[in-house]
């Protein structure tokens, strides 16, 4: 079921299909306000704002990807590269958690179980702090290429590793570069996870069925993440800040009518130096300075996806 | 035959071979002023824009290219990367139609036929809203290395969903990546086509013989390029904001005495992002601000250049 | 020989090896200025400019480089990768030719013998509106590959069809890529040849000896220049503007006590959009607004390099 | 040690755990500010800048990384590639050190053992001015895959040359591309060496202990290095100053109730240019700017370091 054919209809109906005046136009969405129920959040927010923060660094295998230069002899480790990993628990966690308590906002942590494993104090302290802690894996490897016994088990003892550590009841998953295998959802239907994100298709949260019973989706992003502009896009900061600021604007505009949602994403290592924690705290100050926009954990955004009958049904 | 010849020597003419004082400039510029007729536009537009809506997403093959890494081992389908196509049909062509109804324009939609049939009632809404549907091959496959009957067939296919789905009968053709064989125009013009997109060579249509007729060449453009400059180049989205705006203030001078034309292009899940789309809405705006600007579907371009005594003949 | 060594002794003698207060700076800049004389251009100009316009296209293999992916079957031609390349000679060199004369500047324009072949009207269109003609090879071959005889025939091959089509007599050499082999710069010399351009090493032309006698060396760019920038680093145009900007305050201040130049290089595909001679008048217009700059074609600059007693010498 | 854990625990004892009202926060942290010895400067610094200027040219390997094209036949030496390491000690270092004297700063240049051969008046001029010499290797070898013997006669070869050339001890090491061997730290302490660079792990120097003593981390950076963002990931020099602009800014507020350190790093031939210097210069007036920030060569942050117990021991 898809409610933008509705939506498109609707918008035809409303005599868009040939030259109009843009001042028609406004007359055309003043009438649109007129029936704006079904598009609208169920606790009333305007548009709602996701924030990830990846709890990664610590449990990546030796010469991970990083910002070296990939021309090493074999058989040797890269040490700088594991210094700019250690950079993440080190510096860029304690920094993000700053930022977030100064904004006054809860994010949501999806954290590697060797990760959280390896710097237990720290996850713990992102619980304790009042943020969402959800599953990433146990660590590093391929999950897309696991049988569906050994996902099952990697994706379980990740799991565990929260619970341990931070006592949270993980809910939500994202797969290594959002790479789930054909099994992925069933698993996680079995293991009582209520949502995973690995998943660009739209901006708003919809519901799928696995295993005849609903599981919802919220929305993960490539456009506002860390690791794909900074690292892998070689945005500088002040072009991430444009960048998501644009973003931004349009879904705040189309939030008028229309149930919306922005997911901004940062990593541990990248999201965590201090041009980008500058940056994300201009870009958050922004975007609390507009009326109506609710930053939200996933677990609760899955929560209220599940209790909205105006949820899209896949 | 090229006027370019003639452009020079007649600019060569006004004194401009050696140092100038750009006061006699304006002087020159005048006189040139006087016998504008052989430059302009037929209908009296000044500088004609041409916008592309590339309409492909779904369909794409499994692990088409995506920005996700390619590095997954062989025998698996890049998940994530299909979501990334669905949001091109999902909410990237919704929210562009939204956009260009609010501009008040008229485009041109490439339609790559397994697409059109994947998603119809998108196809049909569209054409709907009186927007031109151009054809874009059946699929996404590799045209210039067919054999002339299988490209044909290949052609002929494409141009019968999109008649079939959206009842418009397309007269404009791009090739996936420009990369048209050496016989697919004279199969065009055999099809019954008016004109082709696949040249970067000139700023303004020309003509062109296929077959001993009249085929018109309407330039595309690398330069204003969602998929090349956002996901080849990694612009930002002001950094292709401000690429276009320059394309446009030296083609909007140079139309004073010249017939120019300014291609803009986008593709379902790029340009249809909430980033791009703002960007999008800026430009278009800044651009309507300009006196004699036309915003025109390319099959009003091809039409306007064959009754044009003044066309670039090559 | 390096007067670099005197002037880092002299700075250091104006005692500033310790922490220094920059008023007094000022003052030991004021009596440096007391003995400029072996510093300035001969001419008296402040700073120098050189403007180089390449005219390649047309000249060059199937398949040549271009924006467009390197995946191509093997055995087809890139069909639209031509096309930007006509782009050159269709659009861009008439383009740039156009904004010379508007800015009232000469410039160099380094010829392929095989694009002048190509479009010799064009050519000589270039020559006629009074910049220079400078030899850059017969064609795209890998110069530096060559046996001195198969280079030699190379280089004068392309400064006959250079002197045929235009009347020029080239004096001034750039291999493909700068790549020269270890035999070029005997050659030049014995051709006639007065400079060449491929070196990075000064912000200033200097004199090397080749065969016993005085060569000059007109230094290139690669920080200021459209196939490096645009093409090989993804900048944008307004990029493109503040690079060369930030280029010319340095040395335009540093020219207030030493002798310094310029060089900005332009290619007929690249430099010649409209995005980029929008970008490139509004950079030139900047420069011109500042006292003592002289743009110079680059046989201009090596007569001046060799007549000035003050000029590098290695 | 980690004293991370302790500001986690502090912050959180805030009342940062909810949300929070900004301005409460402001309570906060004046709150904080009654504490704050244990994490300031030991000589009153609010925030220290560390800046580098790498002498690595004129020691490369024929045909070492430059910014041409890898495409060369095999046999044959890059001539062009040549003079863009040959711009480091002509034009890059002589500007790079009157830009430091305008300054009036004090910084470490890492030194290339061959390349301080090749150049020895200008590697005295470095140390004349009041900088200091800190080893980089004898040449561009591949450190990390040296024999424990091979290593340590490389690093104090490189040493010797120094010392030789300059009068000066160096007691600071930087490891081509930091790509150091198990072995590097424990020879570096054999051989007096007091501090290593080849660590991004923190935003403050920290001890820790090799052979058994006390050895220093003065880390370095890849987020504010010219051949990371310049060479590496294509910025423009205005997006460098955005960049490291942000870094500072968020490092300065952080510095009001913590130790912290700013790294910037220069290269010869690419910090060196014009464009950099112009850059660089603004930059650090920006930097300066501001009140209690001090520049500080990277020996005397490892002395600081050494002889204030509030450092972070590892």
């Amino acid at each position: 079921m898809d409610s933008r054919r509705n939506f498109i209809k609707q918008t035809s109906i409303l005599g868009l299909s040939g030259i109009v005046d843009p001042k028609e136009l406004l007359t055309a969405k003043s009438h649109e306000a007129q029936s704006p129920k079904e598009k609208k959040w169920a606790d009333g927010s305007r548009l709602v704002i996701s924030v990830s923060m990846q709890f990664e660094a610590g449990g990546q295998p030796d010469n991970a990807e990083s910002p070296f230069p990939k021309n090493m002899e074999e058989g040797f480790i890269d040490l700088p590269g594991a210094t700019w990993y250690q950079y993440g628990y080190k510096e860029g966690i304690p920094r993000m958690l700053d930022n977030w308590d100064k904004l006054g906002i809860k994010i949501t942590s999806h954290m590697v179980g060797s990760a959280v494993l390896k710097n237990p104090d720290l996850a713990k302290e992102i619980v304790d702090r009042g943020h969402e802690a959800a599953a990433h894996g146990m660590n590093w490897s391929t999950q897309y290429a696991m049988s569906y016994e050994a996902e099952k088990k990697f994706i379980e003892d990740g799991v565990k590793a929260i619970k341990r550590v931070t006592g949270f009841d993980a809910i939500g998953y994202n797969a290594n570069w959002l790479r789930r295998s054909e099994n992925t959802l069933k698993i996680l239907q079995e293991l009582g996870f209520k949502y995973h994100i690995d998943d660009l298709s739209r901006d708003e949260p919809f519901i799928i069925q696995v295993n005849q019973k609903d599981f919802v989706v919220v929305p993960y992003t490539i456009r506002c993440n860390d690791i794909v502009l900074i690292e892998g896009k070689n945005f500088s900061a002040d072009q991430f800040f444009h960048q998501v600021k644009a973003e931004f604007d349009q879904l705040y505009q189309e939030s008028e009518f229309k149930k919306r949602q922005l997911s901004i994403s940062f990593h541990d290592r990248i999201g965590g130096t201090p041009q980008m924690v500058k940056t994300t705290h201009e870009l958050i100050k922004y975007i609390q300075n507009h009326q109506g926009v609710s930053f939200k954990r996933k677990d609760e955004i899955a929560k209220l996806a599940l209790g909205d009958e105006t949820t899209i049904r896949e």
